[in-house]
């Protein structure tokens, strides 16, 4: 059985060795190349000593056509990057999944304000299949350029599809506060994460204007021909990995019944491998996904009003990034789409 | 100068070792008497060594007039206990305050409904003062039994009041987001509570319905003549201390500053020594209060829409619990209101 | 490929979680069967969400001859319990690994003495095999019963053994400083382990004596003709997962260079796959091995003396516990050592 | 009451805001200036809210005369800045308390190896005196320069003193297993002490040398006529504050009773308002003493041996950092040694 030949450009954050500790045991994948500009000639196992005796990589500079001989290569660098190699990856038919935010937004000057830059191929943007399987799994199948979603992205759209896509809510006032692991603010050396700043503490963040806020825009609005109005929030919590999206919407009948939603939602997702909508009454915590590729959706009613209240938990390093870059690997290669990705989370 | 005789009923959770943490070293508070069923005859400082040198109480057993001579009386029990001390303690010119729910809920059908257990003095239900300083300064003054507010009610209710009281917002929508570390679970012993189920995760419970639900309505409904419909979704965060409320509420006039809000705020807490309003963009986080009476709040406004998020953080132990019941005895016995709790927050 | 029939006693505690995560995606292996009396009838992935998806089966009563089509039967109950089914097993010929401390300890007197109770089948303990592979792998193939060992055994043993097996160190004076995160407590209720007693604090225990004291002399004292005298004071941390023990050694030899110490538990560990010597310099953490089957040993001379610190880690819930028990069965059953439990740890 | 008049030297680290929390409200201190390079101009609330309404002062670019008309200056800046002051300040009748090491060790040589720089007034180290009031009292009462110890030394010294002073224990293998709390690794931002790195595990760390080793040393030597030998290892634990030092020691008569030493202590530090020796069979756990400057240490003997355990446990930034710094101000000021600091930890 072939394997797959994976590049992976800038495997020294959360999301790389996420990858990596999925990748080295994927039975059809094989990393032959990872690089680091910092870390470059330093073997992958001394940074990350979990990875002893499933790799003997070392990181290697990124040279011009390093990736040439890959099938697929994953884009864990910071946001900007990605975008410089797609040409010539695409020239050299060689496919990208970008792990980053180079080619989550279709609107160019949006993306350039957000993320403070101008686009280096944005006639490539259109081209590039937003990944999230469970809305876009046949174009992800034949997409050269994956645009791998968000963590907060996924959680929340994942979260409010059903509704949106069924016109059960009021789109223009949509709530998501949503809540984040420590991982998911990277491994850069900051005073801001240091395990003494954020340990025994929770805060709001970012309640001005977040990057996933327009990504997550673009999603629901995708789903419906109504004006999508959302309010966002994300909050920092001590915790290593995990999202927690809580997402407030009036019900456009207000008696229209839970079950009835919830069955919508059963239907939506019955055929997602990585979606499980749970029982009523269920308030799913993120240690119920931790290290697994699954999103867990419950649904609530609030206080007899017409406020549904949903619950939505994914692994920010897994469902959130590289558990769903695997899952469109998958796709993209014609594996089944849970090869490699189908452990149970850890618990606790 | 003479000191306030203090008893403390069941002081061997969270906020009884809270409230002698703070009345050990409070210039006016002498504690005489501090009772527990389970622990009768056990050393206070064996229990809690952090006192050790600080207190030579043993806990001993409730007696019928334990506490007569005592100028007030703390009540840190489960609910339904410090209704059946009331009158007793009442009749001996004994003040109460109770750091439990029995009397925060003026309807009693609606307290019976949400405490699971019938009302053992409905008739001083109506008297006692429900202690949110902030609110009540006035009547705190002379009441002879306080209702100490709930954490959650506490963070919820500074942060939406001056909305309320002004009218600025549409009190029919209100979203309350609320996050609380889990020293507010209590000190019994629990599978749900230990550290392996609770430690590096996040969850959302009693969605469907939790009891300091109906104490915010009470609390804001007193506030405005419209009708309040709240949405309450507590959480559970893997942190000590700490209530992060999150609100969410759509302005009356959308197109209102920031700033007249933010003014308005500034002016309704001016005078108070425990609310804390934020300049304009900050994020409180929890360890910004942590072991000290404060509230910090912070506003923002959402994406260009009407939205106002409130941002309003305690110390559930401290002005969530012990401390504000200190605040209100400081008021009672006619101190400075900060007497004893005049300490910065512990960083970190 | 046949399964292999595997039954649990007492699936409700951490152990029994790590079992079922471990054992749902092992390629040989069938859990025909679950047993707890206090969750009998229950779902175990309602128990468990992590599980949904993976398994349908539910917790039943244990009765008489509940496990006698099973192949091979664990038990991860609390001390005392396999004991009672240890001969119906054995004379139905369903192999027992018993993952608590009923068949661990050689000299029965001793056992009653630190575990309180008389044993129901001394005659079982002497043919019982000691689950330590690294040390009894031949004799735990043909065993009926193994008595799989304890977590602070399993990486004090092995972090000792190279050193005891080749004389280089004074055994009468031997110290194992070690800690534990907190799931090593189990899953019971209590107040001890509840997160907010645990959290954010870090203590010594059971310094007097501890159970694990008897089983690792045995284990030290198997391997010299010398009287061993070992002090051993665990240590409680507030992590999840995870042991830590720091070993200190007096070299025989103290002009003894470090690089031989080194070499020679390279060659003892070589073929050894859960054992990984680390090279010279090492500090491992215990998230290097986190949810992984790893032993990972690194060596250290003291400032010039003759004092050697050997530190070693396991995850207490794999290696310490149902990790290692699968690594006994595959050996049992003459599958590949590694089958089920070649992945990397999770970082971070 | 006149007040003591207080500089500070960088201010902005974990040390300094354990300063400015117990300063602030200090009845005999007034913070006059307080600097920091990089924060200049900044409100010192701005940094760390938990300061707003207790401080006006911002931040000041260190200038030559500064400190001038201070009492006193406390020095909480990284190594090698506090000896670059002591001469300026000692001329203009300033003393300085310096919370880095700059001061600690005697030998000059040593302290060069160490901490890798040239010593800039080694005439003065000689007349500082090493702020452990419990040793040297008398002479910090007069001392113009206090070395305030480390916090590792001043848990490991007031836990092995008794038995070194009385000549109980075999001094050439004394060890010391300690372990700190993360805030021990300061402000700066780094990698290493990311939340997402340290969180959730356990390690050694500097097993090879640590510099705390010849402090400790030195402390231990002076208390012998016999030759000291150490073996020192610390540990990062996933806590804020905190160290827990676990001493073992070899009593030089065996049969010694437990009691017998245990008295010892008592009597050695019966008049310590920061010592407190706990009684027999007790384990202290961190958060005993945690934002408090008290050291609680327990006796325990090993199995029947001649093996002491020594448990000592500091906040590492109170009683191993700040609080024994303003310890040593009372003391050089004529003020009650406790002034300032008579607080109980906080629980929990």
């Amino acid at each position: 059985m072939q394997k797959i030949k994976i590049g992976i450009i800038g495997g020294t954050g959360y999301t790389g060795v996420e990858l990596l500790r999925l990748l080295v045991v994927h039975p059809r994948a094989e990393v032959a190349l990872i690089t680091s500009r910092s870390e470059a000639g330093k073997q992958v196992a001394d940074l990350f000593p979990s990875l002893r005796g499933f790799t003997d990589l070392a990181f290697s500079k990124p040279e011009p056509s390093s990736f040439n001989d890959c099938d697929v290569v994953f884009s864990a660098t910071p946001n900007g990057i990605a975008m410089t190699h797609a040409r010539e990856l695409l020239e050299n038919g060689v496919k990208l999944i970008d792990l980053a935010a180079d080619f989550r937004i279709k609107d160019i000057d949006v993306w350039s304000q957000w993320y403070g830059m101008e686009h280096a191929c944005p006639e490539l943007v259109e081209q590039a299949v937003y990944g999230l399987p469970e809305v876009n799994r046949a174009t992800v199948k034949t997409a050269l350029i994956v645009a791998n979603p968000g963590c907060y992205p996924t959680a929340t759209t994942l979260g409010f599809l059903p509704l949106v896509e069924n016109g059960l809510v009021d789109v223009s006032d949509l709530v998501a506060d949503t809540k984040s692991g420590v991982t998911g603010a990277g491994r850069g050396a900051s005073v801001a994460n240091l395990y003494s700043e954020v340990n025994d503490s929770f805060k709001a963040y970012a309640v001005g204007g977040h990057r996933h806020h327009p990504e997550i825009s673009q999603n629901l609005s995708a789903a419906t021909a109504d004006k999508v109005n959302l309010t966002f929030v994300p909050h920092l919590t001590p915790m290593l990995r995990g999202i927690h999206a809580t997402l407030y919407a009036n019900l456009a009948d207000p008696s229209l019944p839970l079950e009835h939603v919830h069955e919508l939602y059963q239907q939506r997702y019955q055929n997602e491998p990585f979606v499980d909508v749970l029982p009523l009454g269920s308030h799913p915590d993120t240690r119920s996904v931790k290290t697994s590729n699954m999103c867990r959706i419950a649904l609530h009613k609030a206080g007899g009003s017409g406020k549904l209240v949903v619950l939505s938990v994914i692994d920010n390093l897994t469902k959130g990034a590289a558990g769903q870059a695997i899952q469109n690997m998958n796709i993209m290669f014609d594996l089944d789409e849970s090869t490699g990705l189908n452990s149970p989370a850890v618990q606790p």
